[in-house]
């Protein structure tokens, strides 16, 4: 048995990206254990959470090795560490490029616009600014579903193939309804989180990462 | 010879993310032509450019499979596409982790924070709002060279292995003067800086993007 030290620790929150790390996770059978921060009480600030991910922010994944952040980067290393788990076309570049250009995407643009509606604060100080940003929210979002939806070919992100971009687009897209985009606009998209919704891994990272 | 259509075109633009991919495909030895594209004139939003990169930005990467987009996405694709320029530590995913996380700061953090002093009409359409936004860029950038500062242990981004890395700090690096950060605070980054700039890629890559 892997001694406690040895295992991989995901940090993760309610309702944040990290869910995707954590499917991906679950998807490759990873031994790992899960910590849930409450970012109410501030924890992913703590001194204890900082020595961990000096960004202060999930997902942060501790191995034996060190400590690795950003969705993307850990979306690929999940699936490079477990490549019999299928979760990545690791021997084609440019298909492995094509999935890291997805993961980009929503990790550089619909991330941060979906940020607009609650972390405004990251870019301006004035509370109207806020306001401001907050507004535009339904638009920026509804234009990264709109090129989300026309990017689907198939059942998966990729296609054919069932990838850790499934992870992702799965939980950036259920940010969607929240941020005030018709949702019935994109029926490719909804069928999507309904077919990640039946998979055994998205509904337990689901029950592990509910707020305690 | 490579016939002309199969040839690789690297789309770019002066002063954009793109230079990063520039230079990793200068170090790599690739076979690219290089198409500069005029934002001025508003040609990244032109209906040829679109059929390319519907998202109309740069940079987009044509290639005989495809077309590639997201820095991220392209510096790996560059390092994995020419194994013997070593621009990546490509057999360990760990390592490789590491990197693509710090490729992941910059372009979904840095460059978003950075982003917001002359394209805050992403995110909000109020004049006051911008200006808002504007005004905290240099507070924004401060934070996040802070960090960038703190992680560089070597002459590379990396530590002593030179990588694609460290074309995309350089070219988001270049921005911290212009969004008003004192630069005399970096001294690692500026020496990081100088020394990109000794590097002939480095050198070929802003001549061949220049305005025109």
């Amino acid at each position: 048995m892997t001694p406690p030290t040895n295992r991989w620790v995901l940090y993760t929150a309610p309702n944040t990206c990290a869910l995707a790390t954590h499917i991906a996770l679950r998807e490759a059978g990873a031994d790992v254990d899960i910590v849930v921060l409450d970012f109410k009480a501030q924890q992913q600030q703590s001194a204890e959470y900082l020595a961990v991910n000096p960004k202060g922010r999930v997902p942060a994944l501790k191995t034996p090795q060190g400590v690795i952040t950003e969705t993307p980067a850990l979306l690929a290393f999940v699936a490079q560490s477990f490549p019999q788990a299928g979760l990545a076309p690791l021997d084609d570049p440019y298909a492995f490029a094509q999935l890291q250009a997805f993961n980009g995407y929503l990790a550089s643009t619909v991330h941060v616009a979906h940020a607009h509606r609650f972390r405004g604060a990251r870019w301006a100080d004035d509370p109207a600014a806020l306001e401001s940003m907050r507004a535009k929210v339904p638009q920026t979002m509804t234009a990264c579903a709109q090129l989300l939806e026309e990017g689907l070919s198939g059942p998966w992100a990729l296609g054919e193939r069932y990838s850790v971009a499934d992870a992702y687009l799965y939980t950036v897209a259920s940010w969607l309804e929240g941020d005030g985009v018709d949702t019935g606009r994109f029926p490719r998209l909804m069928a999507h989180q309904e077919r990640m919704s039946q998979r055994p891994a998205v509904q337990r990272a689901l029950a592990e990462a509910a707020p305690r």
